[in-house]
């Protein structure tokens, strides 16, 4: 209890629950249209689609982003003033997520729209590659972490981040490319990679 | 500290946070309705008792659920990166919850209503069994949880996704049927098995 | 780690994730009426007192209940199954201070407002009480626990909830009335009981 | 476990929630206005920028309130229940920021809008300073801390509430500089001071 270290609990209890909120509150854009109240609710649901698959989306990714956040803590041996920056650089983009959701959950293919998707996950990306980089730099890591794993993915992240930089742009040329791009890059880390080199 | 066991607090208190989210922001759709402010608060309370009695139905339902996550995590050793999937898809149709109830609320007994409500904790459901037999195969559980247990509950789970798939079905032909059903299911949940063998 | 009783801990988080959620959301429904942005920000700001007013009654009610859960739990050695469901249920009551509040802010000081509000405190104070009670009864507390003092509290128990279901009366007859008695309560809990008898 | 010391987990667990509600929160403010939707995204987005511009100030001064609170609890030996209601005072006054940076963002440069939330972030000040200078009166903090630098840190405090003071009244002259006071101030807390005197 008396050691000055700073244990990563209440950084990763903080970003959890930022994350928790992130995603959840979401759904709550999830509303039925008011003025097609008298048409019907099949009419209704019909027309909130785009919402529900931007919803969707979106949740697959944060998840994806959530795993790998709760991967890369549980190597971290101890915390740090700077680490405490690095995460939040990292909660800050994420926090822009439900609003890029909503405008794509809008105006579902259109380029400005799925450019603007593109960009806050690019920003999500960057500032998850400069977390990841700031730990294996400072040697934040439990011993046991094979470093070699990090060297790929950082790899992955340079792929990632050119997906979402590339969706930017190809959206306006064909506009459902972007979201193919989307649902490409969380694929690519949806199965962490196993990092510890002895135990496990 | 160092070692590279995956201990389940965290996806606890990623579900947890998730769940209460998803539990009380339910409750902010309860709003009086403006138009109605001339005429009274009388009437006003009247016309959202749809809404509150949709709301108490899925807070029942979810805190249901949420005994039942706390009463399986509580028997797990260790995680797996598998077990955050399984358990994220969970959150997935959980997250659900609060949209169906919204509909539900506005359409009470409508069968397209009770069908959509249905159908997501049929979702539900279905994760829910994933996520147990997921677990219970993979020897995740302590040594001194009864298996047992577990295979009756998976009983009782074919029950409530019978139950589920069914009311998507009734309600066209009886529309107050589906909440009997509702109801049913999580009341064989109430109280969790005590699934411990030696020591409880 | 393998041993099958129910620490407190994830109930405890959970309480503090709904209650959290509930005391800050209400937050948000301090919105500057659309209506008015041409006539001035004073005004505005004036026009929306009264759900200051109310924000700030149930921020603090709000918090002396949490304070009193903190101690309560604090002193509870292991949960149980009905534990959970106890706290659940007074999980649910403080679910619906948002909603009452908002309808007190709207119509403050009108009988029919101020009577909600009591009757949603007043299941509340119940449902504390029969939480309280459970846990006394049932032998749940640290041995180090001063059982004295929760009898204690159990008559202070009983005024509040008397003062609660009066205020759904007197205001019918005096419209400030109850708030003063929704002040009154809370302030007997402020500061909780010290209840340990040895060490403290 | 049967210690009567209150640890600080569960304030910190609570905190954490509130101010992660908070801060996350503030982005579903971020809307894209409903009457423009013909009009096309680009105006639209144009048209929120004072809103995201108030977003991204709020984010970085809550954040920083978060490092400091998380490094002044880092410091706490054990809990107090006087302690419990300094904390709740301080989530009291960061429950405003949220309305105050909704108000900012919707009459940004108007002396009323940045009264306002100078007038909130004074409260802020304030009430943290009076946490801090409880737990260092009371001798809550571990005996490696060195008090030197809390005495530091105060100094910094009434600079803080000094700059927030004056920002109520400059922007009746000149109404951008209450924005570089608001940026200001965190600044100086952006990186907590080191505060352990043996081990670190």
């Amino acid at each position: 209890m008396s050691t000055p270290h700073i244990h990563t609990g209440r950084i990763e209890a903080f970003s959890d629950g930022v994350i928790a909120i992130i995603i959840t509150v979401m759904v709550f854009d999830l509303k039925l249209p008011e003025a097609i109240h008298t048409q019907g609710l099949t009419l209704a649901l019909k027309l909130i689609l785009p919402k529900v698959s931007s919803y969707v989306l979106s949740f697959f990714m944060l998840a994806v982003m959530w795993v790998n956040h709760h991967q890369l803590f549980h190597q971290i041996r101890h915390a740090d003033r700077r680490l405490l920056w690095y995460n939040i650089h990292l909660l800050f983009w994420m926090s822009f997520v439900p609003f890029a959701t909503n405008v794509l959950g809008t105006y579902l293919l259109e380029p400005m729209a799925t450019s603007l998707y593109g960009a806050v996950f690019l920003c999500n990306a960057i500032s998850f590659a400069l977390l990841r980089s700031f730990v294996v730099r400072h040697k934040l890591l439990h011993e046991s972490v094979n470093i070699d794993r990090h060297v790929r993915i950082q790899k992955k992240n340079r792929l990632a981040i050119a997906a979402y930089a590339s969706s930017a742009v190809v959206g306006w040329i064909v506009p459902a490319l972007p979201i193919v791009l989307f649902l490409f890059v969380p694929l690519m880390y949806v199965i962490p990679e196993n990092i510890f080199h002895h135990q496990e």
